[in-house]
């Protein structure tokens, strides 16, 4: 993933062949297409991931949490599988984003795909669309601003990625509440 | 507009040509090409306008309102300037953008740059960060949402966009004040 993101950033989405990815990860070819048919893909399996992670801790929240302290169950159950390599990708995956317009859709794309995972769990313990909707976008700008805090902090202060977004949620909450 | 949003749902908006849009909607390819450097600029050349009319809306409004009235602001700004051919656009907009992972993506990528139009123009207002872009977030929602309603409505009860907008703005708000 690392190998596949520098290559994005120096030469552009676009340009990156599967088999470049594959040399500078140092596996053959047919690994790589066998975890991922094309690079595009590379982006797809994160999502998911991170969708399924965030929809389990929704879904296993207490029975009498509210709709943002079930999100925030959420997040920790998803930044609890994000570690130094994760963070390490930040501004790497930043930098890539920056520079394609493909890569920016797809990001955008992503947001809107986490928003929808985090928002059926929500329905599905009742919470009311409206509320579900809203906490679940509140769900996805907090991972978005904590993982943003993350990766700019120095490694020995970084701390890990819960503690950042558990944060920002907290601050998008109290702003909420106060919004005339 | 309608004969491109058209076109995309029947055969996909790869397959499209812009040779095929200009002649559903019966001008000659130069005239197209004018307006319209390509296909993706049809659906790029919608954002900015409505970027444009939020951002002034937003800028417009009193100096002692507050974030979401700014928002709503901008809302009935943008709204003013859409009348029953867009409201008719809706459901065509939808089947095209289902039917098309590309038309997602920009789909997603148009409500991003929609959202930083707003939160630039609240902070030109001097609303601190975290409050201008979930202001700015729940004027998006509330766009689509209310959107999404306008073009569902029976034309004889659609009344206009921004009576639907300001209600869900006024929904999202009441939902954000109670979160927990």
């Amino acid at each position: 993933m690392v190998a596949a993101v520098d290559l994005f950033t120096e030469q552009g989405y676009d340009a990156t062949t599967v088999t470049e990815i594959a040399e500078r990860a140092g596996v053959t070819k047919s690994t790589f297409f066998r975890h991922f048919p094309d690079k595009r893909e590379l982006l797809v399996a994160g999502q998911e991931t991170l969708s399924v992670l965030l929809a389990d801790g929704i879904g296993a929240a207490p029975a009498d949490a509210g709709p943002l302290q079930a999100v925030a169950a959420g997040l920790e159950r998803a930044c609890a599988e994000m570690g130094p390599a994760n963070r390490e990708l930040g501004p790497r995956l930043k930098a890539a984003v920056a520079a394609s317009a493909e890569l920016q859709e797809r990001d955008a794309l992503k947001s809107v795909g986490l928003a929808a995972a985090m928002t059926a769990a929500l329905r599905a313990r009742g919470v009311p669309e409206t509320s579900a909707e809203l906490a679940a976008e509140l769900g996805v700008m907090a991972f978005k601003r904590g993982y943003a805090r993350w990766a700019d902090a120095a490694p020995e202060v970084a701390g890990g990625l819960w503690e950042h977004a558990r944060d920002a949620l907290e601050e998008l909450r109290t702003a909420g509440a106060s919004l005339t």
